[in-house]
């Protein structure tokens, strides 16, 4: 008998005709022998449809508040499930973030988990019961405030409870029966993966892959939840996500996924003075505008004129604002320009089977090279190469790049109609 | 300046261009110096879509599911009329039931309230903030569990507000503008009342008058909060109800209105032996159905075989099934007969004016007569008339009393859409 933490995302749930499937799924593991504790997202569109209206209400709403309102989708889906799994006959008691004991700081629309104290949660559990908790929402350790998690908010709850449960494993349920070595409507022969390190899922979600939230996998590695990604639509095992890449013997390391990613822009800072504190003041303005930056590259110093350039990715959602702060930063200094591409890719190859493979960066050039395809910037970790491509060239290039190592699989990839979350 | 509790109904607050129009009458409250406490009912037809989707969930959902589900309707309202208030610059904080200290009962769906320890609320209004409550719920004592006040819940939540704060007045406002002499949309002469006591409202409640929930007045003239009846729509300064009918000089004393009421079924037990504890037998089979009857009428017992009759009105939903258990009662007791009509209604006449008049009742009759309609059952109270006639005469009778003791007004009753619960 194990104890099973179970997620499950908005398009699951987007019905009481789905909701009740999902009701079946939980109680069939539950007679199973298992101890089950399930966590719900919003009901499919709830949540647009609740920031539609706060945005007719009032465009800059008070975080609070927005917190208040965002917090009641959760609470309508948990509900419902609950009472799916009571006409089953199933013992069910439903918990709100708070009632679950899920403790976190006060930033609004932002919270981080403090801590887990899920009393109630695991006397239910001994009760034999089901027990449901509303994902995404915590509640504020000083101010007993009610707080949302942000995005991946009910992945980060169902892996904070299964670590403070000690539950055996976290399973998060979606549209998607695993996680692929390649986006399979890109790749048409994307291999479902068993089995991965949460390094190398770390540096997948990192890379563009939406299949689990950066922040939960985080979460699960900080306290070794093991993570498995099923489909709420099938039987299938789906992919395991645990232990760490030291655990993997060299020789059963391998190259796991490529990734794409075409949803930041780049920006090119020119001419700034070689001289130390001068780039930092780049970075300063971006980090006091809370604009989070990715791939940073400085090219070494021209010798004519003794400056350098730097280079670096950020989200387009922070593009007009980044290059406004920049142009103002260039007109300050006196330095050269500032330009801005938001026509880019990443795609990117990730597998602790790299570090036992020195070629691995030659032979992902060569395969760009071989297609035609310019490599705008590049970066690498212990178990990933990143290139920043043309977008229109991103999907050629994911498939030259998985096709050159030989990523793919026999069996054609299962998509199920939307993404879930 | 004065400390001000207004209660919005769910069609004050169904759309966001409402929800802002009552924003602007709340900050307008404010700004004239007041100190405003709001409290919210779910925006228009919410409820009624959450019970639907419970209803095609589980047609017997868990009353505790229930209550978590119901509640996300309130939270809903309440934080997008925080946010509309916040938009047009003013302080504002809004609170859930349990924040707001409202602790109740156990009883879900029904729970009554315990108390209201609205230590928040009170530091926001030090703090020169409005605030929101959530209506309709509160948190029971013992579990910590959401629970539901039931029908008129949100009135309830008011008046207990503004009994624990000491408020001046307690105003619910809804689509009509008053409580009226008659309903006007049967009465067309129907004329608003400026003021009337906590008895008479009693009195027009329990006789079918909508515009206030008896249990909300009941609480209101226990505590002596002063409540107002107005419309979102409109400045009218709409119906004080408040004060002790003792208050009122006999002299002032009115006839204040007529209420009509066809809810109610009517069931006759017929040929009960007239010894002491037969007839209990007939109420005691209703409560332990928890089955509440309204009107009663035994008649004197039949000289010539000794037994009695018993004749009470119930709700028509709650027919059927008093039908069949006063079924087998009879068959079991072996009495006469048992017969059923829903095809009656409750007409009502109301007002202190009534103790100085001691011809109101021949009057009340004689009207009816005078237009022939016969009277199935009477009874009197120190303030009501009440006779059940046959539906179909209901409105001919609220009229021909309205006439009789002359209760219309000059000015036409304005009637806005729906009806504000």
């Amino acid at each position: 008998m194990a104890l099973i933490v179970q997620k499950y995302g908005g398009s699951s749930l987007e019905s009481a005709e789905r909701i009740r499937a999902v009701a079946k799924r939980i109680v069939d593991t539950h007679k199973a022998g298992n101890d089950v504790v399930v966590v719900c997202s919003a009901m499919g569109d709830t949540t647009d449809e609740l920031l539609d209206l706060a945005a007719q209400v009032n465009p800059t709403p008070p975080p609070r508040e927005m917190d208040m309102l965002l917090t009641a989708g959760e609470r309508i889906s948990n509900s419902l499930v609950a009472m799916a799994i009571a006409s089953y006959g199933a013992p069910v008691q439903s918990f709100t973030g708070s009632q679950a004991g899920v403790i976190t700081t006060e930033r609004h629309g932002n919270a981080r988990i403090l801590e887990v104290t899920p009393g109630r949660v695991q006397d239910a559990i001994d009760a034999g019961k089901i027990a449901i908790v509303a994902g995404f929402q915590g509640v504020n350790r000083d101010t007993r405030d009610v707080t949302t998690l942000g995005r991946g908010g009910s992945d980060t709850t169902a892996v904070a409870l299964a670590a403070a449960l000690e539950a055996d494993v976290c399973e998060i349920y979606s549209d998607v029966d695993g996680v692929y070595s390649a986006d399979p409507r890109i790749v048409s022969d994307a291999k479902k993966l068993d089995h991965l390190s949460f390094e190398e899922m770390l540096e997948l979600a990192a890379s563009g892959s939406k299949i689990l939230v950066l922040r939960s996998v985080e979460y699960a590695r900080a306290f070794n939840v093991p993570m498995r990604v099923r489909s709420s639509y099938s039987n299938d095992p789906g992919t395991l996500v645990s232990g760490a890449m030291e655990d993997i013997p060299v020789e059963e390391a391998v190259l796991v996924g490529v990734a794409t990613d075409d949803s930041e822009a780049k920006i090119t800072v020119l001419g700034i003075p070689d001289v130390p504190g001068e780039a930092a003041k780049v970075f300063r303005v971006l980090a006091d505008a809370e604009i989070n930056i990715d791939m940073v590259l400085q090219n070494t110093s021209s010798l004519h004129d003794n400056t350098t350039d730097i280079t670096f990715t950020l989200p387009i959602a922070d593009g007009p604002r980044g290059m406004k702060l920049l142009e103002d930063l260039v007109k300050r200094e006196g330095w050269q320009n500032v330009t801005y591409n938001d026509e880019i890719a990443k795609v990117s190859l990730v597998g602790a089977g790299m570090k036992s493979h020195p070629g691995v960066t030659a032979d992902f050039t060569e395969a760009l090279r071989d297609k035609g395809i310019n490599i705008g910037m590049l970066n690498t970790s212990e178990i990933r190469i990143t290139a920043v491509v043309r977008r229109a060239d991103m999907e050629d290039a994911a498939r030259e790049i998985h096709e050159k190592f030989d990523l793919g699989g026999d069996e054609p990839a299962v998509v199920y109609a939307g993404t879930g979350r």
